[in-house]
C-alpha cells in the first residue's frame, strides 16, 4: 500500500507529464513551478485549463465542456447567478468587519442557527474550515481541560499548524499532535465488525480503546473530532444512526464532539442538512467551511455557548474578515438557493439514482468493490480482488485520467487511493447520470 | 497601566453602555450577544451601525455620514469600483481552486513578486493574514530546524493557536509559545537609546540579549516576526533605515527575518510599496493580508525558493480558497488601482499634510506627547506629564469617543491604550484633514 503522502497527491501532474502537454499547458505548468514553488500541486498528468463554470459544469480554454463530480465548494452551482448577484450587490455597498453593527450577519447567523439542533446556539465566523477547526480545538481543550483529540485514522481537517498536527491524512512528513490518537473509521466494508453486531458499536469500542490508550499515557481526553461521512478516509457514509454509539461513548468519557461539517454539511448528503443530524446526535460544537458561500472564503464554528465561552471569555478573537457582510451575502444565497431548488431533495433522490446506475456495473466488473454513499456523495471502491479487498491503486488512477479525457473530473480518496470519490456539485442532475457512469465504464474498461 | 487583555477591548462597547442607546441599536446588540457569543466585541459605548461605504467614508443607518480614519481593509476606498467590477465579472465567470491551471493566479503572482525584492521569487496564496503568518512561523522553524522566535512586546500576528501563541497582545489569558520571547519595539519617543546611538541600533542590541537569552535556554532561534510600522506596540514607524541593524543581527545568528506586511503593506507608508523596504532590508520571508484584496479574504507568503522549499517538500499544503480567480481578481484591481490612481505618492504626500495639520496642535495642547507616522499610518500620543510621559490612557479612550460623535472613526494602540491610530483609507486626502484635526481637537478639548 503506498504510504500517505502519495495518496495526498496521488492524481498529481508530475514535471515528467511534460514532455505530453500542449504549449501553452506545458508554459503554463513551467510558470506556477517558477512563482508559485512546491507546495502547488496541479491535478491530471494534463491538467486542466478551466476558464468558465456554470451550474454542474466547467469549460476548459479550447471550450471543451466537463462535467464536475469533483467540486463540492460551488456547491449550489458554478456561477450561480443569485450568489453573483448578492455578492455583487453587497460589495458595491460595503464590506466591512463585525465590530461595527451590521443586520446581515446577525439576520444570517439566526437563519443558520435554525438549521441545527437548539442545543448548539451560537455561532462565530471565520474565512475557511482551517481557521474554523483550529478554533474548535482550543475550545474543546478550554472547555473539557484535556488536550487529546481523537481523529480517523486518514483524517484531514485542515492547514494551520494545530489542524495540520490533527490531519493524519499529510503523511508521515507532517508531525502528529503529541496529545492526538487515531481510530480507524467505520468501514463497513473492511471493518470486521460481526462480533459487534454493527459497524457503528464496533467503532464505538475502538473508540473507547483508544480513549483508554490515552489516559494511560497520561493525556486528558478534550474530544472526537470528525467528519460524518469521513470523506478523506474513503466515504463512509453508513446507514443512519451508525454514530449514536461513538457520540454515546465520548460524553461518556467526558469529552466533546466536534462534527466537522466542511464536507457532509449543507444538504449534500440529501437525508439530512447537516452530515451529524443522518445519525441523530447532537454534537457541541459544529465546523463548517468549503460550500457554505459557494467559493467565497467564509467558514463557521457553531457551539453551545457554555462550551465556547470557557474559551472567549479568557482568550481575545477576532477575525478581520469573519462576518463580513459581503461573504455573509453569498452565505446567505447559498442557504436561500438550497432551500428554494430543493437541493436537499435533489441531493437525496439524484444520488441514489447515481449508484443505482453505477449497481449493474458490479455484475459486469469484478474489480467494482463496494459502491456506497448518501446524497451526492458517492464512494467507488475498486479493489484487485473481492475475497482479499486489496486496493486497485494503479487501475483507480487511471480510471480518473481516463474520465478527465472524457470530459468527467473526479478524484480518489482512502488510504489505498482506490476508492473514487464521486462529489459533484449540488447542481448535478439526473440527466448528468449518463454521461458521467458511460465515462466511468469506458475509462474503466480501457483501463483494464 | 492597564492590563493587556483590556486593552485589546479598549473601546468596546459594554453591556452597561446598553441603558444610553436607541431602541434599534439596543436590539441589535442583544442579539449580537445572544448569536454570536462573548467573543464578538463592537467598538464605541454607541456601536456604529454601519450600512454603506464609498471612498473615504461610511454611512450609518440614519444616514449619517463618517470619515473613516481607521480601516486599513477597504485600502483603496470603501466599494470601490475597480474592485467590485473585477469581482463582480469573475464570480460570473469562474471562482475555483488551484488545483486547475488559471492564468490570473500566475499573472498576480508574477505581477506581485515584482514589488517585491528579488531574491523573493516564490509566493502562496491564504485567506487571512493569521493563515500567511501561521505558515510563515511553520516555514521559519523547517528551514533554520529551530524553533524560537523573536516578537515585539505588544505585537500581534493573528488567531489561530500558533499565531495567538505569538502575538503577546492578546494578554494573559493566551499563553505564550515557550520557545517564543519578546524584545521591547523601537521606541524612539520612550525608549533610552541614546547611548546607542540610534534607536535602530538599541533595538538591535535588545534583540541580541533575547536571541542569547533563548539559546542560553536551550531554544535554538529561528526568526524574528516583525511588523515594520509596530502597529499594535503603539506606531513606531521611525526613520527609514532604522530596522537594517536588526535584519544583521537576525542573519547574523542564522535567523530568518519575518515581515509581517498585514500592517504596513501595498503602498501605506508612502515611501516604499512595503514597509520593509522603508529600511532598505530584505526579508526572507513576506506575509500580507488586510489591505490585499480590499475586503475579499486573501492573503499571501513571498519566500526565497531555498526557505520555502525545506517546508514544501516534506509537508503538503493547499489551500482551497487560497488564490481562487474572484480573490485574485479583487487583489489585481487593488494592485491596478494603487498604481492608476498614485496612492502611494498620495500617501506620503497626505500623510505628510496631516502630521503637520496635527503639529501646532502640541503646542496648544500639553497633554500630546509625540505624533508621528509615515504615509497613511499616524500615531498621535497622549500623555498625562511630558515629563514622565505617563499615558493618558482614560483621556485617550474619551478622545475617540468624542470623535466618534463628531463623525470620524478611528481607535488607540499601545500597551498603555493612549496612541491614537489614525489609520485612514488609501483613499483619504488633504480634503479631509480638517474634519480630522478638527474633531480631534474638539474631542480633545471636550475630554480635557
Amino acid at each position: 500500500m503506498p504510504t500517505r503522502s502519495t495518496i495526498m497527491d496521488a492524481n498529481s501532474f508530475r514535471a515528467a507529464h511534460a514532455d505530453s502537454l500542449d504549449e501553452v499547458t506545458r508554459e503554463l505548468t513551467a510558470k506556477r513551478e517558477a512563482l508559485l514553488g512546491a507546495s502547488y500541486r496541479l491535478f491530471y498528468r494534463n491538467p486542466v485549463h478551466v476558464v468558465r463554470g456554470e451550474s454542474a459544469y466547467v469549460w476548459d480554454a479550447d471550450g471543451r465542456k466537463y462535467l464536475d463530480v469533483y467540486n463540492n465548494v460551488p456547491s449550489v452551482g458554478h456561477a450561480h447567478p443569485a450568489v453573483v448577484a448578492a455578492v455583487s450587490a453587497q460589495m458595491a455597498r460595503l464590506n466591512t468587519h463585525t465590530r461595527y453593527l451590521h443586520g446581515a450577519v446577525l439576520a444570517y447567523a439566526e437563519d443558520l442557527l435554525s438549521t441545527l439542533p437548539d442545543e448548539l446556539d451560537q455561532i462565530m465566523f471565520m474565512c475557511t474550515g482551517s481557521e474554523a477547526n483550529d478554533l474548535a480545538i482550543r475550545v474543546a481543550r478550554a472547555y473539557t481541560g484535556g488536550q487529546g483529540i481523537i481523529l480517523t485514522s486518514e483524517a484531514y481537517h485542515g492547514n494551520t499548524e494545530l489542524t495540520s498536527a490533527h490531519s493524519p491524512a499529510l503523511g508521515s512528513g507532517q508531525h502528529l499532535d503529541a496529545s492526538a490518537r487515531l481510530v480507524a473509521p467505520p468501514d463497513a466494508y473492511r471493518a470486521d465488525w460481526a462480533a459487534e453486531g454493527s459497524v457503528g458499536v464496533w467503532f464505538a469500542a475502538r473508540l473507547q480503546e483508544q480513549i483508554d490508550a490515552m489516559r494511560e499515557d497520561g493525556i486528558a481526553f478534550a474530544g472526537l473530532l470528525i467528519d460524518s461521512v469521513f470523506s478523506s478516509d474513503g466515504v463512509f457514509t453508513g446507514e443512519p444512526g451508525l454514530l449514536a454509539a461513538a457520540v454515546d461513548v465520548v460524553h461518556r468519557n467526558s469529552g466533546v464532539v466536534i462534527a466537522d461539517e466542511v464536507q457532509p454539511g449543507f444538504a449534500r448528503t440529501g437525508d439530512a442538512f447537516w452530515g451529524f443530524a443522518r445519525h441523530g446526535v447532537v454534537p457541541d460544537i459544529v465546523t463548517m467551511g468549503k460550500p457554505m458561500g459557494n467559493g467565497m472564503p467564509i467558514s463557521g464554528m457553531a457551539a453551545r455557548r457554555e462550551v465556547l465561552e470557557a474559551f472567549s471569555l479568557t482568550i481575545p478573537y477576532f477575525n478581520t474578515f469573519g462576518g463580513n457582510p459581503v461573504s455573509i451575502a453569498a452565505a446567505q444565497a447559498v442557504l436561500d438557493t438550497i432551500r428554494a431548488e430543493g437541493l436537499q431533495e435533489r441531493a437525496r433522490v439524484v444520488g441514489a439514482e447515481l449508484r443505482a446506475a453505477l449497481a449493474p456495473l458490479a455484475d459486469r466488473y469484478e474489480v467494482i468493490g463496494d459502491v456506497r454513499g448518501a446524497g451526492q456523495f458517492t464512494g467507488l471502491e475498486l479493489v484487485s480482488s473481492r475475497v482479499t479487498k486489496a486496493p486497485a491503486t494503479a487501475l483507480s488512477l487511471d480510471v480518473i485520467e481516463g474520465m478527465r479525457e472524457r470530459g468527467v473530473l473526479t478524484s480518489v480518496a482512502g488510504p489505498g487511493g482506490n476508492i473514487l470519490k464521486l462529489r459533484p456539485t449540488l447542481a448535478f442532475r439526473s440527466s448528468d447520470i449518463d454521461w458521467l457512469v458511460g465515462a466511468f465504464e469506458d475509462a474503466l474498461a480501457e483501463a483494464l
